[in-house]
């Protein structure tokens, strides 16, 4: 099926280090937040991380209706303006798709390979999804609520639209938004346009894009992307656990100057601020530490105060770096719940929730050739 | 250097298939225009290419100023204001990176490993170039001029800002724009915040983001990126020829629905309305074909009025996909100039130039199970 007759099935282990054609396929079309994009609250349109399972789907805005149906007494209809003439909020929310740091699993899982800057924070306008249950008038006996996109394709073999659910708790939580908006501006195609599913402090998997319709339904949900994908397991026998909300995570910009090709960063010798944000998405961030020695020893971070509920946090470090030479920076994070990075990421079949602690190679003082700008000669 | 202790720098050579680490961490931090994007005559911001050298610089508007100086009479100093009271101008623009296709390539030339979608169209806003030249007052004996960006790395082991020049002629084309907006908003980061170069027609390394200084000089610019990187050559012995203007290319949306993993695209048994669009640097496109036998005969595709002068045209045709099976789906544009697309890619270093005719499987009729939608149970 694969242009070079390669392919391999989502779901395939590569003990490999290098990148099959398939997973180029996603990682070209797909991409990530450049890390030095953590200097902003709130990450410009364009660098936020994408992930999409399928195609974009183009949406008519003038004829686009929201179905709410299903278990329910009330079965609504919503019209865009009818979306958005309802209560609205705004909130600062940080994403990060569930299988960050993919990549550097060994054996790697076929999937989009992520490195580790599949992470953005967003501010969402949208209306609260609650209201809307309760206008539908939930029957006794509903127990989950499927949202579906507009969006289709084939996943492990079936062909699907993309669909995730909630447990009815979960959806009347407050904080739970149909999204219209993003950064101030209508969605852009990409995520989501005209309409999606915002779910402070769960993975991007929950944060259905082009949603065509909420079901409530009377049994666990029981699809693809429910059942099947998004689960932390270990084996194929393993039943595993359900992704749901985000560990914790820090991320540093990474200092001095890149190596096109490399990335390795270059540094005069001095001592450098490290910046960087940090995030949780089961309890606020309390500690970020850093090292210079790989992990040997740490430092504790200076946090500033998070951006939202919901959003990342900054956190600034002064490094003394004023010896010539090689080091791997790292960033770890804690949590208030006590949820910290580990050193050595554990393996999972899928390759979801790996937050292990970020590593950057910095070389200080190198003897590099200058190309002194046209301006200056 | 490289975080699994296999760097290979950018210019080395690879037989493999598969992606090295290095340029995946190209591909998660650039992104191609997903196919289906194609649909939009203006690409929205967040699907239009990007490839980004260095890191993004975080700018300051307030206190930003651009400088033009060097072998003129009338040095300049221009802040975001001035630029912006200056005449303007909106041209939409068909940008191309010029090594898209290098990742299918055989060898592959390690750099930035784009298959076939780095491109878009935007609407870009600001003021000519030529009459800011003017004010400056070239002096005799000027050839070039150098556009110095912000950004700042290492590539080909020499550090340095990133720097294009054009010649004298080339600058003052009308068509040439200091651009301040893109799709009638501010630029975003990624895309030049607050200043870029914008010249018509040539692929993607001439558009310098993140202006800082326009310096005028009376010999051929010698910087790394003019004279080192973006030539065609065959061999390293080989002076090459600077890539310059856009060959042609047509690409067409994929039809029916992708596998997640291998993105083979999956057909209802139907007649389907074939859309793509097609662009030239060189002349107007005046013909593009398309192929349901992997190249062997082709028919014609119906074209739609260009976007602009510099912006790609549309094209569609109906493809009888009645019989159920397997198809590779071309599509080639031939220019007024008689540039025409190459079934076969001819091979270069640095994988510049590389536009062979766009090759889509696509199965029609397969049985796949079905997960029906929640609303529709």
């Amino acid at each position: 099926m694969n242009e070079v007759g390669r392919s391999r099935p989502a779901g395939t282990l590569l003990t490999s280090v290098d990148i099959t054609p398939d997973e180029l396929q996603l990682a070209v079309r797909n991409h990530s937040m450049p890390l030095e994009a953590l200097r902003y609250d709130i990450t410009p349109v364009g660098l936020h991380y994408l992930l999409i399972h399928f195609d974009i789907p183009m949406v008519d805005a003038s004829t686009y209706e929201l179905s709410v149906g299903g278990h329910v007494r009330n079965r609504l209809q919503l019209s865009l303006d009818a979306l958005m003439a309802r209560p609205s909020a705004t909130l600062a929310v940080t994403l990060e798709c569930a299988g960050n740091g993919r990549a550097r699993l060994q054996p790697r899982p076929m999937s989009q390979p992520w490195l580790s800057e599949a992470v953005g924070t967003a501010e969402w306008t949208g209306t609260p999804l609650a209201p809307i249950l309760k206008d539908a008038d939930v029957r006794d006996g509903a127990r989950d609520v499927v949202f579906t996109g507009l969006d289709r394709g084939v996943q492990g073999g079936v062909d699907q639209h993309y669909e995730r659910s909630l447990s009815i708790a979960d959806a009347m939580r407050d904080e739970v938004l149909l999204a219209y908006a993003i950064n101030g501006r209508p969605l852009p195609p990409q995520h989501g346009f005209p309409l999606r599913l915002i779910v402070p402090g769960w993975y991007g998997m929950t944060h259905v894009k082009w949603l065509r319709s909420i079901t409530v339904i009377d049994r666990p949900f029981a699809g693809y992307q429910q059942a099947r994908a998004y689960h932390r397991r270990t084996s194929d026998g393993d039943s595993g656990v359900p992704v749901a909300r985000i560990l914790p995570r820090a991320l540093m910009v990474p200092p001095g100057v890149p190596d096109f090709m490399s990335r390795t960063r270059f540094l005069e010798p001095a001592t450098h601020l490290i910046e960087g944000r940090a995030w949780s998405g089961r309890a606020p961030i309390v500690s970020v530490d850093f090292s210079s020695d790989g992990g040997v020893s740490w430092a504790t971070a200076k946090l500033q105060d998070p951006v939202s509920t919901f959003g990342w946090r900054g956190w600034t470090l002064p490094w003394d770096a004023t010896r010539a030479g090689e080091y791997e920076l790292c960033a770890r994070a804690i949590d208030a719940a006590g949820n910290a990075q580990p050193l050595d990421q554990s393996w999972n079949l899928e390759g979801v929730e790996n937050n292990a602690v970020q590593r950057v190679r910095v070389v200080v003082g190198a003897a590099i050739d200058q190309q002194t700008p046209a301006d200056l000669l």
